[in-house]
C-alpha cells in the first residue's frame, strides 16, 4: 500500500492506494467519530463490492446504512441527491455519521455533496472504484450535481477525511469507463509533467492491458500531481483551474449531447484536442505536440474528434462555464506538452474556426 | 450608524446597523468583486424595498438581476431554491456575482444557501428586513432549507461578506413577525446576559411600541452577543449550541404543526418555556426565574404554551434534531436566567412529564 497526503492544514487527509484495500476495514474505522456509516453506492457497483465491505465494517462493530442509487451521469441531479437525504433521515443518521462513497465519479460527487450539506456537513470517505475517480474526482474535494443548464453548477468544495483506492476494482471496469479514466491521467502529463507524458507514451499498451504495476504507478503519479495543485489552491482561485484543461469544451459536449451519452473522460479527451487546436491556431502549440497528444489519446481508446454541435450551440453551452468572468470565457491552453496556462484572450476567430470543424485534426 | 465586527480571521465581516441604510449603495458596492448582483427577495418585501435598492445600485453602475420568491417558511425548500438557480443561470451570473438577500430569515437562509452552493460558492450580503433576521438569522453564517422530515436539515455554514441592517424596515413589520423577533432577542438575555434580560424586562413596552432608540439598542446588543459566540465556535462544535435554547422543542412544534403555521420565533418562545420547565423539574431553574421568563415573553406578545402534539409525536419529531448524538437528544438548559449549558442527561421521566402537559405552567 502506498500512502500520499493532500496537505491542507487541519483538513489534510491521506490517499491510500493498493490491492485489496476494500477489505481493510481498519483504514475506515480509525477515522470514524461515531461507529455508524452510510454507504452510498449504485446498482452496478453494489453487487460487486458492497457485501464484503459492509460485512468487514459490521464485524468491526460499525452500524451500516446503505443507499443504492441508479447508475450514470444522467442521475447526478437533485432528485437522486434527495434519495440520499431521505435515507439518511429515515435511518436517523447524525452529524457524526460518516458517509462512504463507494463507486465512480458520479457517486463521489453525489455522496460528497450530500455530506457537505446534510445537517450542514458530516464527514465522508471516498472509496473510488473507477480509474477516473481514483486518478481525479475522488481527490481534491470538488463535489457537485448537474443543473439542466450546466454541469456541476450546484456543489461545494468539501474535503473527504480519506481516499481509499483499491486497485483490484479496476478488473471489473468496462473498457469505455477504463479509457475515460486514462483521459484524466494523460491530462496531468499534458498540463504539468512532460516526463510523465513520455512515460505514458511508452507504457500505454501496459495500461490498456491493465498491468497492475503500471496502473498503480499511473494512479499514484496522477494523485501526486493533483494533490500538489489542490494543496496550493483548494478553491480554484488560481492554478487549480489548469486541471480543467479540455473541460470547457468537454462540458459543452456532455451537455450538448445530453449527460450520460458520452462519458466525462471521453468528452474531456475530445475537448483537449479542441483546446490544443485552438492553441496551435494561436501560434502556441506545435503541430508535433498536437499530433503526439492525439496519438496517445487514440492509443488509450479515446475519441479525438468532437461531435458537430454547430458553432452557435457550442458558444451557448460554453457561456455557462464556471470559469466565465465578466462575460468572457477563460480557456486553459498549452504552450507545449507539460506546460498549461489560463488565457482570457482567445480570439473569437480561432474559436469559431475550430468549433465549425470539430472533427478536423490539427 | 453602528458597526460591529464578526471576527472570523480572513472571513471576518461587518454588521452595519442604522436608519435608512438600504439607500446606502456604497456599503454594498465597496464589497463587490464584480459590478453585478442578484437580489433575492419575496413578494411581500419586494413592493416595499426592492425598487429603491435596485435604483441606488443601478445608479452606481451595478448590473442588477432580481429573483422574487413566494413568502413564507413553507417555501424554504428545494423547489424554491431551484428557482434561484434557474434565475442565476438564465441571467448568466458568474462566480464573482454577489447575491443580496433582501428579506427575513427565510430569504436569508435560502439566498445564503444558494450562494454557498451556486458554482460551489459565490459572495453574498445579508440585508435583513425583519427583527428576527436582524437580531439572529442574518448573523453567523447558518444557511439551510427544510426537509419534510426536519427543519434546516440541508444547508451550509457560509458567512456573508457583510450584514446591512436598515432599522427603518421594522416600521412595516406585522405584529406577529415583530414579536417573533423579540423571542430571539429575549433568548440572548436568557442564555448569556442577565443584565440584558433585566433591561428587556424594564423596556419591553418601549420595544413593543417600536421606539427606534430602544430597538437599535436591542438589535445591537443581540448582534454583539451572537457575534461573540460565532467567533469562538463557527461550526457549532461547542458553545454555539447554546443559541439553540428552546429550538429542539421549537423545531418539533414547527414541524408538527406544519412549517409556516407557527412562526419560528413563536415556536421558540413556547419551546423555551418547555425547556425551562424541564430544567425546573431537574432541580435546576427556580420557579421565580421560570415565571419571570414567561411573563416577559407574554409581555412581548409571544405564546408561552406549546400545542398538544402528544408525547409520542414530540419524541419522534425531536429524534431528527441536529444535536442528537449516538441516538440521544442533547438539550440546552438554564441553571438560572443568564446561564445556559448543554445537557445530554435529561431523564425520560422529566421530558415525558412536561411534554404530556405542554400547556401547563411551571
Amino acid at each position: 500500500m502506498e500512502t500520499l497526503t493532500v496537505a491542507l492544514g487541519e483538513r489534510s487527509y491521506p490517499i491510500h492506494i493498493g490491492a485489496g484495500l476494500l477489505r481493510r476495514a481498519d483504514l475506515i474505522t480509525s477515522r470514524l467519530p461515531q461507529k455508524k456509516v452510510a454507504i452510498v453506492t449504485n446498482r452496478t457497483v453494489a453487487p460487486l463490492y458492497l457485501a464484503p465491505l459492509q460485512q468487514a465494517l459490521e464485524e468491526a462493530g460499525v452500524e451500516v446504512v446503505t443507499v443504492t442509487l441508479p447508475d450514470g451521469e444522467s442521475f447526478k441531479n437533485w432528485e437522486t441527491l434527495n434519495e440520499i437525504f431521505d435515507a439518511l433521515l429515515e435511518n436517523r443518521c447524525e452529524r457524526s455519521t460518516t458517509l462512504l462513497a463507494l463507486g465512480g465519479g458520479v457517486i463521489g460527487d453525489l455522496a460528497g455533496f450530500a455530506a457537505a450539506v446534510y445537517q450542514r456537513g458530516v464527514p465522508f470517505i471516498q472509496l473510488p472504484t473507477t480509474l477516473l475517480a481514483q486518478v481525479d474526482s475522488a481527490v481534491g474535494g470538488k463535489t457537485a450535481i448537474n443543473h439542466p443548464l450546466g454541469k456541476n453548477m450546484i456543489g461545494a468544495f468539501y474535503q473527504p477525511a480519506a481516499v481509499i483506492t483499491d486497485t483490484d476494482t479496476l478488473s471489473t471496469l468496462p473498457p469505455r469507463e477504463f479509457a475515460a479514466g486514462l483521459a484524466e491521467t494523460i491530462k496531468y502529463g499534458l498540463i504539468r509533467d512532460r516526463a510523465f507524458f513520455d512515460w505514458l507514451e511508452r507504457n500505454v499498451h501496459r495500461l490498456v492491458g491493465r498491468e497492475p504495476e503500471a496502473l498503480a504507478y499511473a494512479i499514484e503519479r496522477s494523485c501526486v500531481l493533483k494533490a500538489e495543485i489542490v494543496s496550493v489552491d483548494e478553491r480554484e482561485e488560481g492554478q487549480r483551474a489548469l486541471l480543467n484543461f479540455g473541460h470547457t469544451f468537454g462540458h459543452a459536449i456532455e451537455a450538448g449531447l445530453g449527460f450520460g451519452s458520452w462519458l466525462h473522460g471521453e468528452a474531456v479527451s475530445a475537448g483537449m484536442v479542441l483546446a490544443a487546436r485552438v492553441a496551435h491556431k494561436l501560434g502556441l502549440m506545435s503541430v508535433e505536440d498536437v499530433t503526439r497528444m492525439s496519438r496517445l489519446l487514440s492509443a488509450a481508446g479515446l475519441p479525438v474528434s468532437a461531435p458537430e454541435l454547430g458553432l452557435e450551440r457550442y458558444l451557448e453551452l460554453m457561456g455557462h462555464d464556471k470559469k466565465v468572468r465578466d462575460g468572457r470565457n477563460r480557456f486553459i491552453l498549452l504552450r507545449r506538452i507539460g506546460e498549461a496556462f489560463v488565457s482570457d484572450d482567445v480570439s473569437g476567430a480561432a474559436l469559431a474556426d475550430v468549433l465549425q470543424h470539430p472533427q478536423a485534426h490539427a
